[in-house]
Parts: structure tokens; sequence; C-alpha cells
């Protein structure tokens, strides 16, 4: 009889490896099947690599405060480069830029992301929650929905609808860009912080709910501020997350989108925003 | 008789020159006594300055959509190196990293700040406004504060705040981070998006308010997504706009606070996001 432990399909796709040779903080990756969208990978994903490669830098200090990824072009299928640059390391943050190269039709090396993350250390204060959890339905008392189109990303998570589906119509109809969902990577996985940064992006383009019309869309940039560290990520394990956007301002081709990510337990553990470009 | 026009503080602050000896995109400045803050300038300048690099740059293409500028160490009084690169241009938009340095103690160029700016086409779509400006007095009948501490950016803006002041007193009893002003140049000048850029920094520290105690505060990321084009700040000229300005959570030494800008015709300028270091 053999076992079989196979990895979780977010840890393969998170697999760096690094090159001494290249020089410190190059590392090489692979796009995952498994995360693939439309034409490119979910940006989710991108997010989360460009994480764990600061996550696995050896000269890194604290745990993830702010990340921003910057969507300069989708990633063709195949390896790719990324470079992690500590820039400056104070007492209690460390500044760090990032990009991804791959070879573009000519050989020559084309960015199709740059980033920037700061970490920092967590240390014991007075805190407050100003925008507590919504009082929704327990994730049990939600169902799951089935993928609303053909990504293979989908098929990554587990979302169970509040409020803000996507509609059943696409009727021009839409009044409202607020959605809520519990969800979690599916299977299920432990928290940590390269998840959590994927999880802030899973939301569908707030265009589609708002005008009730599917339109191409795609984010530009994205921010995920992490409220939590790695304590609280480990007391939520493997649980749901509730998950709440909505957008701001539609306007001239682009429009932004709000984020709050919290546990079951109400705890806040990221906020996010982006600004996504729509066609129409 | 002579006339004297002499240049706002805001233009003086933002001057840079460009020297094409030390290669494309990289510009020298100087800080502005004008907008010092407590242990330098005032962050809203330092992110102008750094769009202003962009939007000077030959090879931009586009308006400012998104900017993220991270403050890894304050800017010591004295002239800086500023470099502005655009890493990958596309068809709607252009995609720039940037930093800028200071030569430290041993004389070595030192990393005060990183940024990232995406610039784009804006076409006209169709478009909603989600988060409509809040009914509030008009600003005349807002009275204009006097600076709250002695630093010299707060007398560069007028401030009439119509909800969520500073406390009178620092006793540990606020109960929300919620703050609405209508704000301007001082003296008045017409918006740009550097300006506006600035604009969207001017709250105080949120746990100021939520925690009615003056504690250590600073920003260590910021970003600004840009909803209006050229023509609306043409049109919002040397009006007010109304700035709404909230936390989220304050956790562990870093809490985040969400921006809205409208002009006084309840367009949406900007919205932005920061996260921002406090002690207590």
């Amino acid at each position: 009889m053999t076992t079989h432990h196979s990895i979780h399909p977010l840890d393969a796709a998170l697999a760096l490896s690094s090159s001494h040779s290249e020089g410190a903080g190059q590392y090489t990756g692979h796009t995952s099947p498994a995360y693939w969208n439309m034409v490119g990978p979910f940006g989710g994903i991108t997010a989360a690599t460009l994480l764990q490669a600061v996550m696995q830098h050896p000269d890194r200090l604290g745990e993830p405060l702010s990340l921003t990824v910057n969507y300069a072009g989708a990633l063709a299928e195949g390896p790719f480069t990324l470079q992690a640059t500590p820039v400056r390391t104070n007492r209690s943050t460390q500044h760090w830029t990032l990009s991804i190269l791959q070879a573009g039709a000519d050989g020559a090396p084309v960015v199709t992301t740059t980033a920037t993350v700061v970490t920092a250390a967590r240390r014991e204060t007075w805190g407050a929650a100003d925008t507590p959890m919504p009082q929704v339905p327990a994730p049990a008392q939600c169902k799951p929905v089935q993928p609303a189109f053909r990504s293979e990303w989908l098929q990554r998570y587990e979302m169970r609808p509040v409020t803000g589906a996507l509609p059943e119509q696409w009727d021009d109809s839409g009044d409202t860009s607020l959605s809520q969902l519990w969800m979690r990577d599916a299977p299920a996985r432990a928290l940590d912080f390269c998840a959590l940064a994927a999880l802030a992006d899973v939301f569908f383009p707030r265009v589609w709910l708002r005008r009730a019309r599917q339109v191409p869309a795609g984010t530009v940039s994205i921010t995920v501020y992490f409220h939590a560290g790695a304590d609280l990520l480990a007391q939520t394990g493997t649980g749901y997350l509730l998950g709440q956007a909505r957008a701001q301002e539609f306007r001239n081709g682009f429009f932004d989108q709000t984020v709050q990510l919290w546990n079951e337990a109400g705890a806040m553990l990221a906020t996010s925003h982006q600004i996504v470009y729509y066609k129409e």
C-alpha cells in the first residue's frame, strides 16, 4: 500500500526556486494551469507568488503589512523570473521592490508585473475594529455556487455567496456593486499570507454586477493591507473568510473596488483595493 | 510700478530639474520648507513630487490612474534625486517605477521612498457613482480651522471641517475615526493631478480621532486612484474638495485609512487608501 501525500494546488503554484548564481533575490517559477484565468493567470495567484518570494527571501524581517501589484501585461504560459529586492530596512519596517519578467517575442526579457511590499514588526498595542463584520448567515447556511464561467481558477475556491452573486440575466438591470461571500481554498488549506493575498482578488469585476452586463475587465493595480499576524492566521486555519467587495466609482473605462476580509470569528484579516479596466 | 508674479508654494515645492547627462528619467529636486512636517516633508508633497516626475517625463503617455508611494525613510532637508522609469507601455496603460534617493551618513545614496504609477488613456464609457457625495453644508457654512499644531505644511491648506475635527480634549474618549472637510490649497490654486495627490494625504492620523489621544504616527504606504481626467480637474479649478476619511482597523501598531475626494459639484475625483504606523 502506498500513501499519496499530494501537494495542494496553491503550494504547487507558488513553488519558486532561487538561483544563487543569478544574484540574491532572483527566483524562477512557472505559471500554473490550475489557476488559469481567461488570458493569463488569475491575478490573485500572481500577487501571492510575488509575496511568496518575499516570504522565502533570506533577508526578510517581519511579516507582510502591505502589498501592491501592478499588472503591466498578462503572463504567458510557461516559466518566469521574479526579482525581489529589499531596498531599505528600518527598525520596524522593511521595503521591497519586485518584478516579474518573461521572455518577449524577440527573446529579450519583458516586465509583466511590478510590485512593492512592506514587511513589518507587529507589536501589542491598543486596537479597535472600526468596520465590524456585517451580520450575515453562517457559511453552512449559504449554498456553494458552481463556477459561473469556464475559468480553471474558479475550481480552486469554494464560494458561498451571501449577497451580490452574479446576475441570472445579463440585462443591464444592475443596481448595486456590493458582494458578500464566504470563501476558502478548495480543497481547504490552512490560511497563510500568500493564500490571503490571493483571496483578496477572487471577486468578479464589479461592473458585471453594477451593470448586469458582462464586459471585458481586468485588474490594473491591487493593494492589500494585512491586519492579521501569523498567530491570527493560524487561529483562522482552514475556516471560511467573509469577503465583502464594492465599487466606489465607474468612470472612463476604470472602476475601483474596496474589499474587506474577516474570519468566522469576526476578526478583520485584510483590507484591499484595486483599480480595474473595463471596456464597453 | 512693478508687478510681482510669485510662484505658488506648491509649484515651488514640485520644481524638478532633469539632467540628461545622468540618464533618462533622473531628476533632482530639493525639499521645501513650506511643506515641512514634524520630522520630514509632508507625505502628500512627496507623493505629488513623484507624480510630477512622471508628468514631466518626455515618454509619458496618458494621465495618472494609480499612484502608490512607500515611505521607506524620512527625507532629510536638502537635495534629492528622483528616478522615474517607464517599464512597460501598453495600448491603454503605462507602468512606471520610481524611487527617491538621498546621500546617507556615509555619502552613499539611500532609498527614502519607492513608488509605482500607472498612467492610462481614458475614454468615454458608461459610468456610475456608487459612493455619492454625502450631503453636507456648503464650504461657506463651515468655518476654516486654524492649524491644530505647529507644522508648516498645515499653513498650505485651507481646511473647513464638517465633522471629525481634532478632539478638544485628549482624554481617550474618541468613538469614531470619520472626518469630512472642505479643503483646498492655500493660497487657492487650480487643481491638477499633483495637487490632488497631495490633498489625498491631508487627513490627521485616524488614531488621534478614534482614540482621542495624540500618539506618534506616520504613513507607511499610500495609494491614490484618480477617477478624474484633466477636463474634470480643469472644471474643478480653484473650488473646494470635500474630503472624507475613515479607518477600518487598528491593530498591532498599524491602521488603514480610506479616503474619498469629491468636487463641489459632487463628482468623485479620487479615492485613496493608506496604511499608517502608530505607537502607544
